[in-house]
């Protein structure tokens, strides 16, 4: 197997080195053939990298950076005055090609931004997009973008994001026709707005593409697509929606199981595996969205990724440099352009 | 009380005049003053009047219609080609002010052309919003709109929402400075697209809404807001995303305790109390969502309502009634009309 490189920010996200760095230690330990560049402050990390023993190991490396990008930071601040900070020298990593992917669970809108202007877009691509995957009942489940890194998109825009989408179902999950649907208000034809109208029209007409129509809010966990392309706005909002029904049902179980000793006991009894069941609708489970569109590969891990969560977005990083997801997504792209002369 | 009459389309929805008819027996017998006019056809409807015990109700009314909308119509051809159907009768007495209210589980689109077109607009309301009751774990809930009506709104339009749906807390819940919020994907003043942060400072700047800020998707369901404002594609794709991840968590659930004869034996055991605790987030149990903004009242049932479910539509339409909420709409539009001068 070939040597893989990851540029991990170890100060990234609500808890810092004390997530990033164990599970880095794990992720060495499960591919024999990784190496890791972690970048961070060293007051932090030191030891931190001996209390995992990784301080002396062969394929890590630690590069110093005091500088952080903090929660509250703009993007236009991060690209401006974080120079030096980790979040930004793991892009630089990927950019000098000394990385193939970097991972970071920091500000989401500083890492966009970065990204677009480190690493630059692919050609062809307007716009990143940011992707998940959301599980559903029976079945691998389906990919969902973008999430939002574009509040407001053209039909053009939504075209691109159904080629992001369909290349990385390709290339991660091995699918060679992926079913690839829009996000709508209902499942006929007159359905929705202009620009969603305008984007079916180009998804219809292409040859390249997988494409089966609308899907609705209610859909997006059934298995009916294996990629749903929306605007940022929407992504966002029937993604946290999907959040706070969780939060509520599970807020609900618990009550409903208050009532007197012997339903506290059952509680007791199946609560860990039922909480493992709602897990699994748990975004930390598939932790690790992409940002898909540009000249590198970068994976955005939740801010309150936890240990476990952490080493999934490294996961994903090794399928995404295993699978070249940017090359696909530039021959794809080629292929639509075949389509339209 | 005063005298009370309600037009209710008894063809509407997936099962009609069986749900129907039995709700109206009921609301007739929960309401000494109120009188209902029911439109249908009577080959369908006369034996089930008889059944329940209305055929010689001294507060109903019959009105034969063999014309019914259904659920494939376009608004376009519901207009042109339903006149006299159950619907549209229905809301053509609340035009002619012999109903001072009407309730359908038909088509959501023909009944929203149509009521528009037969009972005009309220002054100062561009378009109409389906506005819905959603639950939260302690409290009241929150109401939210639109869920359909409109599938893009400028900032004006978002405005009217707000002020429809502040009106409607007041009037229902007797609520005396309802807090509004904007839903969005950030609570920070630079998120989101360019509409929702012109609506944002035009909520700002007005002294006739409290409002209170951004609330994002995960907070739908907390009660942070009395009235959340979005626009119908938004609504919608939220409202349905939940219905969705409900059903998966039931699914889940289900499944969890389907692991030997014990656990079989306990659900059966909770599934009852179970089941009526994640009732409280079926939207049946909240059915009734008002169209605002018309010269006149008209409740929109699910078209999959039970009996049970449709007497909460009846309901709504009986609140909406005694608090007047039309007039208090076009009232507080007027205080924002002086809040600009």
């Amino acid at each position: 197997m070939q040597k893989l490189t990851i540029a991990v920010d170890a100060m990234g996200g609500d808890v810092g080195p004390h997530v990033t760095v164990p599970a880095v230690a794990q992720a060495l330990n499960y591919y024999p053939h990784l190496h890791v560049t972690l970048i961070g402050d060293k007051h932090f990390i030191n030891s931190l990298l001996i209390e995992h023993q990784i301080s002396q190991h062969p394929r890590l490396e630690f590069v110093h950076s005091s500088q952080v990008v903090s929660a509250n930071d703009k993007p236009i601040t991060a690209l401006r005055s974080r120079k030096q900070s980790s979040m930004r020298l793991a892009l630089d990593l990927v950019h000098q090609q000394q990385a193939d992917a970097c991972v970071s669970a920091g500000n989401t809108g500083a890492l966009m931004a970065m990204a677009k202007v480190v690493l630059k877009l692919l050609p062809g691509i307007e716009r990143p997009a940011l992707v998940t995957h959301l599980p559903e009942e029976n079945g691998q489940g389906s990919l969902l973008l973008d999430l939002g890194a574009n509040s407001s998109c053209d039909s053009e825009v939504l075209m691109q994001f159904a080629v992001m989408g369909a290349s990385l179902a390709e290339s991660v999950w091995g699918l060679t026709k992926p079913r690839v649907a829009l996000l709508n208000i209902g499942e006929e034809q007159i359905k929705g707005n202009d620009v969603v109208k305008q984007t079916a029209q180009l998804l219809e007409n292409s040859s390249a593409i997988n494409y089966i129509g609308f899907v609705e809010g209610n859909q997006i966990f059934s298995g009916k697509a294996d990629v749903i392309v929306c605007d940022g706005f929407v992504g966002n909002i029937a993604l946290k929606t999907a959040e706070g029904v969780s939060q509520l049902i599970l807020a609900k179980l618990k009550k409903q199981f208050d009532v007197n000793w012997f339903a506290r006991f059952i509680l007791k009894l199946f609560l860990p595996s039922l909480k493992s069941q709602l897990k699994q609708l748990n975004p930390d489970q598939y932790n690790g969205a992409s940002l898909l569109g540009l000249r590198g590969i970068v994976i955005k891990s939740h801010g309150h990724a936890d240990e476990k969560a952490f080493l999934q977005a490294i996961h994903q990083a090794v399928a995404e440099i295993q699978q070249q997801v940017p090359g696909r997504i530039t021959d794809k792209l080629e292929s639509l352009l075949i389509d339209k002369h």
